[in-house]
């Protein structure tokens, strides 16, 4: 490491620490097949892609090689200068995935790309190959645009996965001298800038996490306050594109690109944590709040258009168009998972669940190999000649930012599951998962069984103890109504509204605690400022949100006709669909029947009509 | 002129004839005062803006002067390389405006725009500023995204309107030069291309019409011809939104960009009477007729999409985020009324009535000097940092297509108001107006009188006459149920039906006929397809659609607890919005009442919320 290691002093003044890489592990069930294809099929794939495309290319170039550098989508003149970060989001999930056990076909190409990325990089610690081989060299010149300090945010959260998952410093190397170039610049002293695209602000808090230097802190806290000062302009779609219109700290609504906003809002929390700013985290809460309340699809989908990849107004969430793309929901996985460490408090588990196993999961296809970049609501037909992105999976996209932000986050997915403190565990996702955690007692060992999202049951075996009582919590999620939760033998069984159920006691290796969550189906009402659902329901199990499909309809590739009626006749077996999926079949009010499928499973059969948000009532549906 | 002229032999085949630009004249009215505003305000303020903005500067450079070429909207590397197509289109409207009457100033204005144009344009014939400067001055390299040939269209255009409306050859000699420069490079035995952005085509016909030389007629026939052969590429948004995905002749529906895609059928039209193409005209009318039934606003606006300024899919009709930019309600005045000519068929006078009087006519306000590029049904809110374009009016855009182009229509409309044939006059919109026209037996000369589109009266005073019997045909508004015709003393009083009611008699000056039109306030349903807007009723009285403004709900900035109920109590005076504008009274479902304007007229007081569809029922309004 080139750079002087001062470390942190006290940890950050989070509620709740997450656990490390190593102490959690998805051992079988529905997120447990998700992950095993993500490794097996999607990161591959990845890097067949990242080969194709261009992006390992243009590394090439930047270290010297020949060749045409690729950046530019089509003919229209849309150039896409920050490409290097798809290498850098694969590299991250290829780090978390090497920590889950070793895979050499994966380390072999993973070794390749590092060799590139350190190649690339200049004496100066400059690293980014568009500017390097297609622009003039001079760094940092179109912050707004550019996507500099972007890349280098994605190159440190690479370099962090494999320092933490493998103790593997190369790319940290690489990174921390990336991270002192920027640092020379534009830290303290330097030149007044951002980057027209937040995410440099929670790699470089993490980055201080990892080495202990402050100065990364300290140059992500001057990026936030430098932020809202109108040193971006107003660009092509106003300042409030890339959160520029106003301070971090003072703006109390999202606003403008939903990425940006919630990458932002990361790096403000991890910031704010870190120096106990409570304003800021309270400004970000704020946000995250009104957000969830007035802008959040029922699918967790973040960004209801197109033009500008943007938050609307307050209750616009067309279905049809809307944006929510798959990398605004993992943002808001990310942004949840920072605010519940941060404040303990059950609900932003609850968003983090809804865009995990709808938002998020719909941007890939069952198969790990093909990838929405949108995911609507409802799709209204099909027409052969239209191009890919709106209901039609792509195996790669000209701007690829989604489909190694998946892998990503689904390599990393265990880490999501509890957290501790002094006084307990608290699980917050369910999976059959096997967890370590340290109380303050000493180390705890917890063995979690579960069907879930299909089936209901949770057990939660103890599988090691410190002899001091210590409290495990589990999230009773918001859309239960009739939990229950058992504790050992003896601890009779209690009813548990949504929130946390915990119980506090002496615990022995073996103690076994079973919540038992309700799914029955929910016929959900849109609130009634959202236009443009109105007089329409949908159905949710659990924490699953179902669609209907043409696929279902025989013979038919739209959906004009159905009109849902009460009440729902059953749970059905789809493992037509994929294996162990358990379908929904509905009623019609013309007396017909009608299946839905869980969201995250549409698209993934005959191209057609989709709808999330399916029309009531009768007599009015057309001929 | 330095082309053979070779006249056209035979008329176009068309049902109906077009009155010439000296043959009607609006007099009095609603209509009469959007032209005086047009004529002395918005016109004056074009040419002040064309100075500002950089279009005027850039043919200066073109012919050689110093300076600085303003393409770039903005730093996020949008190009615009079509402004010399705003001075055309500005040109063609003072082309009009001269020949209604003269004006020593716009003349003035005009001279210089033309020596400019003049002086910019090559010895080869070849004009367009961007490429003389910016480019390398290679014509047609960039045939997808260059606008070439649509700037040459707008300079025919130009050029046609001062040789019909006053005799000048000035721009005729200039756009004949282009055009022929494209001839020789993209005409039989040229090089195969057609223009991102179709326009050249309608141009052209009208060249051959104006010049007589066919060669024009050719070669808009051949861009037909040529289209949908993947010669444009998929670009950035798919071979659709430039119309290229399908053959001219085999679309079924209308796709993509949709000035483009009207702009093209105008030019397939235009081809289709020149050359007696049925299968051609029969491939625009089915296009037309689907995208009334499936894909147009209540306005008469068009595009749902913002991100590629796109129809969207059938019943894809969303309020809030509607595109219907001005300039395809605009241009689907000029299809509606070349179908018009073509067929005889008064539904597509409805259409092109609809568009001009919501959809096109809310594209400027009151003033004149501020307009709107995006044309909603619904605004949610205001928010103070968010840019114009969205129910904020400016004075004028980056992409400033649509401003000149109202001035072009406003400056023509009384074109629109008649034809006729060998048989008799056919009158198609009401207005206070003089007309004169050509039947088989001479000369006809009418007096208009009414007060639409507030009183449904319209009389019609025969001012002149020819001996031989003929017919006069009024058309009968779709909306109308239960107008009465009255012809001469002696012809009593029948009810009309929608469609044409027509007298046929022998004339004599001095003779009264009345149309009665009854304008009750209508509530409209929406088909229940369309998602957006169920549970939904919308106002409209005659040819208005009304909505209702947070302007006119004290202290408030949205509407989102107003639920209509019935009825309508009262039509009410609203000269606080503008001159003898009819207003409506609404009742809420919560006993309360609102008042709606009509939509024309919305975003000219304070800023904030707006709707034309309203929610009814009661009790699920939001606190």
């Amino acid at each position: 490491m080139t750079t002087e290691a001062r470390r942190t002093e006290e940890p950050a003044r989070t509620r709740l620490r997450p656990l490390g890489p190593g102490q959690a592990r998805i051992v079988d069930g529905f997120l447990a097949e998700r992950q095993r294809v993500n490794r097996e099929a999607t990161i591959p794939h990845g890097f067949e892609q990242l080969g194709r495309a261009g992006p390992l290319d243009n590394l090439r170039l930047a270290a010297g090689g020949d060749g045409r550098y690729r950046a530019r989508a089509d003919t229209s003149g849309a150039t896409f200068p920050f490409l290097d970060s798809d290498v850098y989001k694969w590299l991250e999930a290829v780090g978390w995935e090497l920590g889950r056990g070793p895979d050499p076909g994966l380390a072999a190409a993973a070794d390749q790309a590092i060799a590139l990325v350190a190649a690339a990089q200049r004496p100066d610690g400059y690293l980014n190959s568009y500017v390097q081989v297609v622009g003039d060299g001079v760094p940092y010149r179109d912050l707004a645009w550019g996507h500099e300090l972007y890349c280098v945010g994605h190159l440190i959260q690479a370099a962090v996965a494999w320092q933490r998952a493998l103790g593997d410093d190369r790319l940290l190397a690489i990174a921390v001298r990336a991270a002192d170039k920027v640092e020379r610049d534009l830290g303290p002293g330097g030149r007044e800038g951002v980057d027209g695209h937040p995410n440099v602000e929670m790699a470089l808090v993490e980055l201080t996490r990892v080495t202990g230097d402050r100065r990364y802190l300290a140059l992500a806290a001057r990026l936030l306050d430098l932020r809202g000062k109108g040193l971006l302009g107003e660009g092509r779609f106003g300042a409030a594109y890339w959160q520029d219109h106003l301070p971090v700290r003072e703006a109390a609504t999202v606003a403008g690109h939903a990425v940006r906003q919630l990458y932002l809002d990361c790096g403000a929390v991890d910031v704010a944590v870190e120096l106990g700013d409570d304003a800021l985290l309270a400004a970000v809460r704020g946000r995250f709040e009104e957000m969830v309340a007035t802008r959040t699809y029922l699918t967790g989908g973040l960004g209801s258009r197109h033009r500008d990849e943007a938050f609307g107004d307050p209750f616009e969430l067309p279905p049809d168009r809307a944006y929510a793309e798959t990398c605004a929901a993992i943002a808001s996985v990310m942004l949840g998972w920072r605010l519940l460490l941060a404040t303990g408090e059950a609900g932003y588990a609850d968003a983090v669940e809804r865009a995990l196993y709808n938002g998020v999961l719909s941007g890939v296809s069952l198969s790990g190999t093909r990838f929405l970049y949108v995911n609507p609501l409802q799709r209204r037909t099909h027409r052969a000649w239209e191009p890919p992105g709106h209901g039609e999976r792509a195996p790669w996209y000209p701007c690829a930012c989604c489909p190694p932000n998946l892998m990503r986050l689904l390599s990393a997915w265990q880490q999501y599951l509890a957290s501790s403190d002094d006084d307990g565990v608290q699980l917050h996702q369910y999976a059959s998962a096997d967890l370590e955690a340290d109380v303050a007692g000493g180390a705890v060992g917890l063995a979690v069984r579960t069907g879930y999202p299909w089936d209901g049951r949770v057990t939660v075996e103890v599988t090691r103890t410190p002899e001091r009582p210590w409290t495990l919590s589990l999230r009773v999620p918001g859309w239960s109504r009739s939990a229950t939760l058992s504790g050992p033998a003896g601890a009779g069984a209690r009813s548990a509204g949504p929130g946390v159920a915990d119980l506090s006691r002496r615990w022995a290796a073996g103690d076994t605690v079973t919540l038992e969550l309700d799914l029955p189906v929910r016929v959900t009402e849109p609130d009634p400022r959202v236009d443009a659902v109105r007089g329409c329901v949908a159905i949710e199990r659990g924490p699953l949100v179902y669609c209907i499909e043409a696929a279902d309809r025989a013979a038919r590739t739209e959906l004009e006709e159905v009109r849902v009626g009460q009440p729902i006749v059953e749970d059905t077996r789809r493992d037509d669909v994929a294996p162990a999926v358990i379908g929904v079949r509905l009623a019609t009010s013309s007396n017909d029947e009608v299946d839905a499928i869980p969201y995250f499973a549409w698209a993934n059969r005959r191209p057609g009509a989709m709808r999330v948000w399916i029309p009531t009532g009768d007599g009015e549906a057309p001929a």
